[in-house]
Order: C-alpha cells, then structure tokens, then sequence
C-alpha cells in the first residue's frame, strides 16, 4: 500500500495547485468555483453511482465509482480546508488508533 | 501525511480481521453479514450527512461524516475484495500518475 | 388515477394527526421528533435504495422503494409546513399549466 | 387539493407524450434516451439537493428540490412503465387504506 500514499499525497498537491488554476482550463478549478453545496453535491452523486454498480454486481463500476466519489471527497475537503490526514486522524480516535496520531504529532 | 498512511492501513487490516468476527459482536462483521447492498446502502447515506453537513457549514460535521463516509466505503471495498489501494491505482491512472503505479509494481 | 388522490390526501391527514401522536408508538411521531434533518437523510436513503431497485431492474423493488421515497418526501413536506400541494403548484408553474393553479386559486 | 391531482395527471400525461418526443427537443425524452439507470441517478442527486434544502432552512429551496426530486420519480416510474398510481396504491395497502384501492378497482 505505500504507494497508495504517494497516490493521494500527488493528488492533493495537484487539487492544492488547481486553486489558482482557470477554471475554464480544469474541472477541478470549476468546482472550486461553484462552491462547496456544489462539491458536496457531487459527493452525493457518486456515492448514489457507487451503490448502482453494487447492486448491478459491476467490479469495474465499483472501482471507477468509488474513485469518483474518493476524489470528489478530496475535492470537498481540500475547498473547506481540510485534508485526507484529518479525515484519517478522526478515524484514528474512534478506532483506538491514537497512539498513531500522538506519534504523527511529536517532533521528529 | 505519512501517518495517514499508517492509520489507513492499520484500518485496513482490522476491517479485513472483523470477516471472521461474530456479528453480534462486531458493527463491521454485522455489516459484512448484510450484504454488499446494505453495505453500499451505508455509503449513500453517508455521502447524504457529509453533503448536509457542508449544507449548515458544520466544519466539525464535515470531518465526522466524511470519516463515516470513507470508513463505508473501505468497508465496501474490503466486502467485494477491493482495497483502498485498488482505488489509488485509477485515480493513478486518470491522474496521468500512472508513473507511481509502475514504481509500485517493480520488484524492490 | 382519481383514488390516487383520495389515498394521498387521506395520507397527508394520517401525517397531520401523528404529529399529537406519541414517539414511542407511531413511527412518523418518531420521525418529527428527530427533527427535519433526520426526515432528510431519510429521503436521501430511500432515494438511493429506488436507484439501487433500479440498477438491479427489481420492478417490485422499484414500487416499493419508490413509495418509501414519496412517504419520506410526504413526511418532510408535513414537518415543515408544506403539503405535495405546494409542490404541485411549483411542478404547474413550470411545465405551463399555471392556469390549473389559477383555477384552483378562485373561489367556487 | 383537487387540483393537485389535475396538476400530477397532466403531468404524467405530458411525460408519456414525450416518450415520443425528439431527444434534442425535449429534457424528459433525452433522459428516456439515457435510459432508467441515469434517471434513477438523477432522482438521487434530486433528493441529495432536497436534504441540502432541509439541512440550509431553506424554505423555497425545499419546495423547488421536492419539485425536481417528484418530477424525476415520475420520470422513472414512467419510463418503467409505473405511474404514481401504483406507488400510491403501496402506501394504501401499507396504511391500511387499502378500502380505497378496492373502490378504484370496482366497476362504475
């Protein structure tokens, strides 16, 4: 799974940078653009997709659909402000995963 | 974000422990027992509380139901044999980071 | 179709009465209670499992989840104050058919 | 809310004369083109914009996106060959209405 880390580290680098990106040149930009009830909507969207392919039994669906939805989530975050690792760190605290967090937390 | 990571997989792990575990015990294993459909279910209503969180501009409700949010869907991946990674590797792929996937599929 | 109104208007007075109806015995009473929000999230659950009916081509399914959704949809509308009324009038504003809403509007 | 009723029949007449409609011409024959998986997608993304409405306290918002979330589940009962007939004789039979259905069903 290590690279699955450099994956979304890259593309939250990449949503960050689309800040300032045209957004008549990027998707990502456009959304920003529309606002955040407009990303979240998109949330919504592909979860409901996501489900489809569930319960059409379509693997290929499921995975592309889930993508949809996970970068779509990124998306949202990142125009609130927020990051994949706060999102991570909440399911730390309820999973009984802290000591990963107070670990992340201390200086190196 | 490294210890991102780390709590991602660590989850990962426990959700995959929980197939063996006794659904009246486990909220995850009762999940699994469900179905694919109920579990997919969970995931729509979860993109439904994020996406009303960010409606009423609740940071705090933002973070929670998102983590619900993704802990469903790696819960559904993880049902249908998929994992986080699998997800990473086409966004990867639609991302034009394919060169990431490739470092990951070589021989250390 | 002219019962189909007589079961929704005796259904929106069944919805008016269970708002003085106890919590503990009426399902809907339960629902008020919880509050608009939670009657939401509720149409946005029955709204992804008539998707979900669809994507399976469960015709049986796709009656009653749909009729989950309206009763949800019902429901919401009563908890604030609305009735399918007012959405009719919204749905005659724009497809052209003011002039039954016009009607309606004048006294006998 | 008799007029209701003549509101949601000409509804359901209009979507049907679309079923014959050009695609270019006419929204509800271009989502019959797209066939009953992309209507139910948007029914989702309807009511994902309703729970929004709900969640923002916003009342013309919930009028407007209940509006959208019935037209599009009349949309796909039509294109399934279902009517809102069928849903509502469903919650007559839940609601022990089903007197009603009876009725409908005797002879003049």
């Amino acid at each position: 799974m290590s690279n699955t880390l450099e994956i979304l580290l890259k593309l939250e680098e990449t949503l960050e940078a689309r800040k300032s990106a045209d957004p008549d040149q990027s998707y990502v930009a456009k959304l920003y653009k529309k606002g955040p009830c407009k990303i979240a909507q998109k949330v919504g969207e592909e979860a409901v997709e996501t489900a489809m392919a569930v319960a059409m039994n379509d693997d290929v669906g499921i995975i592309t659909e889930s993508a949809d939805l996970l970068f779509h989530l990124m998306v949202l975050l990142k125009s609130q402000g927020f990051t994949l690792e706060d999102v991570a760190h909440e399911l730390a605290r309820r999973e009984g995963l802290s000591g990963l967090v107070e670990k992340a937390a201390r200086p190196d």
